[in-house]
């Protein structure tokens, strides 16, 4: 009903970055049957994808980008991957889009998420309604249950709620997507750092003895976004790498919030915890 | 009093290992007046420190260690410095003082607090009150109030209480003896793998933005024990290695919890701050 009300019958615009998840937020609108466009940012969107999109622009060109946007007038935006900060001087130069030298200062100085914080704010600012990949393609998150075909044992569902609580017990502070935890003790607690960086921090761990022998046998690693974390913005994610990862730190599987997480490629992702022996599970509920 | 009852006039044996700790124990002793003999551990006690002892014993030979206490009945015992954890080989041959093979093993297979916490149990189970060196030298620990002539700014008071918030949020758990704030961002939860390592973690991120742009600047590090912690065992410890490591990591200055860190050199540590510009302040009550 509201695909016939916009015009042209494409009610979504992918706006889309760099990796993989743009290919798969794509191909799960193409699969939902929803009609979409797509900007693809020059540099950014891999080779395939962007012979699929319908206006390839610069990442800082904001006013070509709010052109397409206008003239198509879809329902919503969802932009989808990454893109890496461009450099101050770029930013400076981009100008047009941008109303003002104090934002682009701002901006200029900030990182990854305030320049995507900012573009969102145009784009809505601009009349149009931006959704997360959480939203646009539900069918990408985890699932609640067993994704692979390793369960969780009861030891590692002690470790799992241990797990939720520290997360919920952080829920309040701007801190710990994730965490690893072995037992009832805590290895690792993920900052700003990312989930690939904390794993290898608990991997370290294991090398040698940190005031008990091998304290990373039997880790799991439990993730989840923050509260009232823009998931828009920053979705948890993990994939196959995050599996060979959480193996390598000693992990025995991973515990991922349900609809909350997403999963770069269930398929591979699943059939790499089988190969490794990990279990991966999707919760729901508190943390 | 109790120094008169006690056999021979000295009521503490301190039991000195690896580092700067036991010296500075021993001279707050002196400096307090109360007398007390020495067992310096071969291997581990620094050489000036072992011209001042009274036995000298390996780390492994419990028998011998017990036989002095026997001999001199103090009424506390304070170990005080760090041991490295000997090998498995070493600890199996060691053999006599422990009862029994499992208990081996266990010690065998954990870390270095695990053997210590065997040991002190061990010197508890024959009849001696095993006391740390926040009791028998609180001289040493941090005091309330600033350290050195550098003053928390506002924002940074700001910052030191989202950290303590922290640490209380994490009290319940195995985690967090100390936290780097940000602002209202925690850039680093302090694991198993110490507070030098953790700056090390909050400087790498000042590297390149993460988010936002240089997000380590104005960070503080928060330090206090966990809940529960027994302080004989892992005692929080700064020195001026940990102001160095803190200023690299792009800190303001440092909040100890008053009564519960230990400063390694107090005047160094301050000379230290005041040389960097970092604020150093003891914390009262609650984290």
């Amino acid at each position: 009903m509201e695909q016939a009300a916009s015009p042209g019958g494409e009610n979504l615009v992918l706006i889309a970055g760099a990796g993989r998840l743009p290919e798969l937020v794509a191909d799960s609108l193409v699969r939902a049957g929803k009609p979409f466009r797509m900007i693809a940012l020059r540099g950014f969107t891999g080779r395939p994808l962007r012979g699929r999109a319908d206006a390839v622009v610069d990442l800082l060109d904001l006013a070509a980008t709010l052109a397409h946007l206008k003239s198509w007038g879809p329902a919503v935006v969802v932009p989808a991957g990454s893109v890496a900060r461009p450099s101050a001087a770029a930013i400076f130069n981009a100008g047009a889009a941008w109303r003002n030298r104090e934002a682009l200062r701002e901006i200029a100085g900030g990182g990854d998420d305030r320049l995507l914080r900012a573009a969102v704010s145009l784009v809505e600012e601009n009349g149009h309604r931006v959704l997360g990949v959480h939203e646009a393609a539900p069918d990408l998150l985890c699932p609640e249950g067993p994704l692979g075909l390793v369960k969780a044992d009861s030891e590692a569902m002690a470790s799992i709620r241990t797990g939720q609580a520290v997360l919920s017990a952080l829920a309040q502070f701007d801190v710990g997507q994730a965490v690893a935890v072995a037992g009832d003790r805590v290895l690792a607690v993920e900052g700003p750092e990312g989930t690939d960086k904390m794993l290898a921090r608990a991997r370290a761990l294991g090398r040698k003895p940190f005031g008990r022998g091998r304290p990373n046998a039997g880790t799991v690693l439990v993730k989840a976004p923050k509260h009232g974390q823009d998931l828009r913005i920053d979705l948890p994610a993990v994939g196959p790498r995050t599996i060979r990862n959480a193996h390598a730190a000693g992990c025995t599987g991973l515990a991922l919030k349900a609809g909350g997480t997403l999963i770069i490629d269930r398929v591979a992702t699943a059939a790499e915890a089988d190969r490794l022996g990990l279990f991966v599970i999707g919760f729901g509920g508190g943390a």
